[in-house]
């Protein structure tokens, strides 16, 4: 029988990498997206299409409404995004424990299915600076899942793979046009539009379009504006 | 400044002794219950006339529907929640992660507020078999606390509270009513009605029947039918 992974799936470039690796290495996958209140919703329509091309066999959205907590600019519209690059320190763009709460929800999942491989697009290279994006974090995870569940105590083991954390964006974006991921269908902007249109100057964007550069790969993003001034894309 | 907790909140009998614990230790308390899809939905009304009556400076219930999981007789409902008192091993009750689930909602929301502790009812004396309420699962739900967060990160101490884990129904109980928890407003049943009452018959009515007996205290639970014939209670 095919072994089961649930993969997390954001709509964002790395996710969409991870979920083509997953599918590379044999996987029947179950793409996991999460509603938690994000400005950038456009996200989940990408998801929805990131998962029908990537061959999924099954995608769920959940919808966990995070805004009551709030204290992060990617859910309360009291904070703005930061579109300066100038960032120091863990950024306001961080939801707090995020993918903690993805991950555990994709445990849920996976004991559900009998799926014993969870992967994560958690990057440490080129990466915004969140604590739960560490491979210390990654590693804790995995302890925790297999003391956590029915599973780990049945003595199957549970692993949560991390494929590209190591990996720069360039490396990434090279790993996933080797592998047929159509990045023109990914978001990745905080601050995208109904159309998934991305604004060119949230940290988000900026690593983004600096890996397909650094990949020596034509971007194939869709901006708001005319990119030849940058700053042109900013809007709040 | 009163230090604030997070503390999930189920309605249940075990959760608001601990809330009740967790205000007698002069925590600003910041109580938590999910809407996941469970079956006995009037534990929620339960744990608002809980939070209320013990002080909760703030109650959140967080919608996260388990059920397109499937894979628990408390989420799906061609499950059968037994009413035999004989299961063995890990019951069908067992929802997948729910604890690492609701303690991870709970440790975003801890972020969000500045709370550094997590109060949470775990109990591995009177309990039935889950994995995520064991002692070596807090502890590695702590562990993993410290490293999934920015005050983790930042030299903060999280700390995950699981004050009644190793106390027996009875204990529980004589501690709860030492701190004038009324037991009365809570539901521990699987399988209760709109109305809150009890069946009786299910493996938490009767850890909790059996733990009025022990601790010498009548009984407030409100069944739905005489209970001088246990079975008579049961319904599917």
């Amino acid at each position: 029988m095919t072994s089961r992974a649930i993969v997390l799936l954001s709509g964002g470039l790395d996710s969409a990498t991870v979920l083509a690796m997953a599918r590379a290495q044999g996987f029947e996958t179950y793409a996991l997206s999460m509603r938690y209140g994000q400005r950038h919703s456009s996200e989940l329509d990408a998801a929805r299409r990131v998962a029908r091309a990537l061959g999924a066999q099954r995608h769920e959205i959940i919808d966990l409404d995070l805004r009551p907590f709030g204290g992060s600019a990617l859910t309360d519209d009291t904070l703005d995004v930061p579109v300066d690059g100038n960032s120091t320190g863990i950024p306001i763009t961080y939801v707090p424990a995020r993918n903690t709460i993805m991950l555990s929800v994709a445990l849920g999942w996976a004991e559900a299915v009998g799926a014993y491989d969870l992967f994560f697009g958690a990057n440490a290279v080129d990466y915004s600076g969140y604590p739960d994006c560490r491979p210390e974090f990654v590693a804790a995870y995995e302890t925790l899942a297999n003391i956590a569940t029915k599973a780990g105590v049945e003595g199957q083991r549970i692993r949560v793979q991390a494929p590209i954390i190591a990996m720069s964006k360039a490396e990434i974006i090279r790993t996933g046009i080797g592998l047929g991921v159509d990045y023109g269908m990914t978001v990745s902007c905080y601050l995208a539009d109904a159309e998934g249109r991305a604004c060119g100057v949230c940290d988000s964007c900026r690593l983004r379009r600096a890996g397909f550069e650094a990949a020596g790969v034509a971007d194939p993003t869709r901006y708001q504006t005319d990119q030849t001034d940058p700053a042109a894309g900013a809007k709040q």
